[in-house]
């Protein structure tokens, strides 16, 4: 094989962008309407859906916090079922904390979509994002859904990314198409929720279509996998909240050989879907106007993966170490103070290094010297890495988070009261 | 007995206020100068000593930051041997993450200290509080110890207090007298440390002194027991300083008979010894403009006692239940939320009712119907106690927190740069 054809395979085996979200991939259609549910007076786009012609395999991880969602509990149970290929999603009320009713909207809903879809209720998931503790407006919902479906297309999937907003800044999604062995395979996704503004109450959705075929098992093994490199290393404080939902829906539409764990194609799709799920997860850090700041915490030569993920974390989540952030400020000594107490079972202090970017900040635990003004054009920047060098062992981790600002705190504070005052 | 020998009797009991902070129990003496460690040109009172005239047994806790400062250390050791009498303290620097020379320096303040009382080093222990990275000025502080020892007093304790502030706002000096057996002991104590607003940077200092005779088991299991109660109920994210200290001091110069572990008079040493140390870790929470709001989180009826303490602390952390707090807010969805990621073995999300002092929020995991004008009367107080009963069990756990404030995001973005200025 001559040079040029390396490359130019080489290329055809990096996804390359393609329009239309998560309609990208063939033989899948979504619409969103507005219904008003946060607020009748207000309507925006806030109930969609997303189906696949055939029938799909579905593979989902959902939140590990223990007040879990009615919907979430739905999901999970439809999906066990193993003939998803309908998600119907709403914005503007969570349907959380509340009890049995909550259920039995959530399932209502699903029967609702599956209904004016010809399906039937178990081979719909349902979403909801938005305040927590208050009944779904069903009765308000209900008569939207014939128009739903009726509206169903596949040019647009930017319309679902919009409906799923809640304190996003803007909708997000994408779409991608790979080659897996000869055949051309397409990813559309689209995910909300505003990462580290707004950890807890922002609840996180991502939704995967894809046309490949793929064995049910590995499509398992594939997402939880994206999801451990990407929206894992993002919730970095297990503050999950009970909304959070993946969903990836795959349903042979590309043509290709069914895809088995193990093969060359499965280290294909594999790689193409952490792709999918690490650009939106990055979207989902980066957003809004209150984050100023988008840091890699990157911990490596650790005694062990959990003792460099306990660093990485306390790091990400130390409320001075963000503010430091938030003030470009290259304060190694709280850096060094979040590895403290980190619960790291093996740490030196005398063995620590801390970087910033390229810069060393700290050596062997102590202050290296470098000019104080060179390590402030680093946390200047908008995006910059925090290397933490333990020097014990060859385990690392990293994780992505932000600074703390300000206008945080008071978005935060001021936020159900404009809800109560809807 | 008659009624009112009864009561006196138990008006006794309590421990009741005396003037004099550190040097209020008999044989103590204090002094504090200015020697301008942290700015030469703005001298301010930052070299402080606590002495016993006689030995006495001491009895101390330190940070569990693995990254601890070299006073830290040097301190653990001298309290080991056993003789400990004095206390020497600064702040403007924290002689923390400065490796072998911060070892001599803080062995040098021990020997500078004992040359001035004409005691051995390993009589005093050494505690420094400030920036962090960077050396202490020896040289510089040096020269005031003959001043620092030939000042010592027994009226004004605090000048002491004074000399150990950071960024808290007015000085923590208490001091009681109580009764135990026959014979009146008095306690008197300092802190520093501004709580909450500062949950890392700002190391936390308590030092105690009494004139009660106590054997030295029993004075560090009272210490033990007195600090879970009081500074370990504050210091509730694991972010502890690379500093943080507690020791007491008990010279027995009140002439009671010693106290034995396990004796009525060593209930009542430890009583008076944990109505101290709470007393000052609520003035460490109340501290600084930047907080509007202390709130204590009470988790009741939880299945083991860590359950009940994962529980109170993932509330008591959650930058979102804390911004809820700023606003005045009665966000009882975030508590469930945060609740439902604690990592309690044992949770049922449909038996947890969530009070906001005695008015219910939620019961069974749903919103209880109280009016949210009601809550929001109780969540515009300065103190409030929100109380989560898990109704699984027996076990209970509290915690002191506060509100997460803008001022506290700017202060924090702020302080390396102004002290980068300096």
């Amino acid at each position: 094989m001559k040079r040029s054809d390396a490359t130019s395979r080489l290329a055809k085996d990096q996804p390359h962008p393609v329009s239309g979200g998560v309609v990208a991939p063939k033989g899948f259609r979504c619409h969103a309407v507005e219904v008003g549910i946060k607020d009748p007076a207000k309507p925006r786009l806030d109930l969609a859906l997303i189906v696949s012609e055939e029938p799909a395999v579905c593979a989902a991880t959902f939140t590990s916090n223990k007040v879990k969602a009615a919907p979430v509990r739905v999901s999970a149970e439809h999906i066990r079922r193993g003939r998803v290929r309908a998600i119907v999603a709403n914005s503007g009320n969570a349907n959380a904390c509340t009890g049995p009713r909550g259920i039995q909207d959530a399932k209502a809903m699903c029967a609702a979509a599956a209904d004016a879809l010809g399906l039937r209720p178990s081979e719909v998931a349902v979403c909801s994002t938005g305040i927590i503790g208050l009944p779904l407006p069903m009765e308000r919902m209900r008569p939207h859904f014939p128009a739903l479906a009726a509206g169903l297309q596949n040019r647009d999937g930017d319309r679902v990314a919009r409906a799923i907003m809640t304190s996003d800044t803007h909708p997000k999604s994408m779409a991608v198409e790979v080659m897996i062995g000869r055949t051309p395979v397409r990813f559309g996704a689209t995910a909300k929720g505003a990462g580290m503004i707004c950890p807890s109450m922002g609840t996180m959705f991502c939704f995967v279509t894809t046309d490949a075929a793929v064995a049910p098992d590995e499509l398992k093994k594939a997402t939880l996998c994206a999801v451990e490199y990407s929206f894992n290393r993002i919730s970095i404080d297990g503050d999950t909240s009970t909304n959070d939902t993946v969903i990836v829906l795959a349903n042979g539409a590309a043509g290709n050989r069914r895809i088995e764990s193990g093969t060359p194609a499965a280290r294909q799709f594999r790689a193409a879907l952490g792709h999918v799920m690490l650009t939106l997860a990055k979207m989902l850090v980066n957003d809004g106007e209150r984050v100023t700041k988008c840091v890699t915490i990157r911990v490596i030569r650790a005694a062990t993966h959990l003792d460099a993920r306990r660093v990485a974390e306390a790091v990400a989540n130390s409320m001075l170490v963000k503010c430091s952030w938030n003030g470009g400020d290259p304060n190694w000594g709280r850096v060094m103070h979040a590895v403290g107490y980190s619960r790291a079972a093996r740490l030196k202090e005398e063995m620590i290094d801390i970087y910033f970017d390229g810069l060393i900040a700290a050596r062997a635990g102590l202050y290296a010297g470098t000019p104080i003004e060179k390590l402030k054009k680093v946390t200047a920047k908008r995006d910059f890495t925090v290397t933490i060098d333990l020097n014990l062992g060859t385990a690392d981790y990293h994780v992505y988070t932000t600074d703390l600002s300000q206008e945080y705190v008071e978005f935060n504070s001021q936020e159900y009261a404009i809800r109560v005052a809807r």
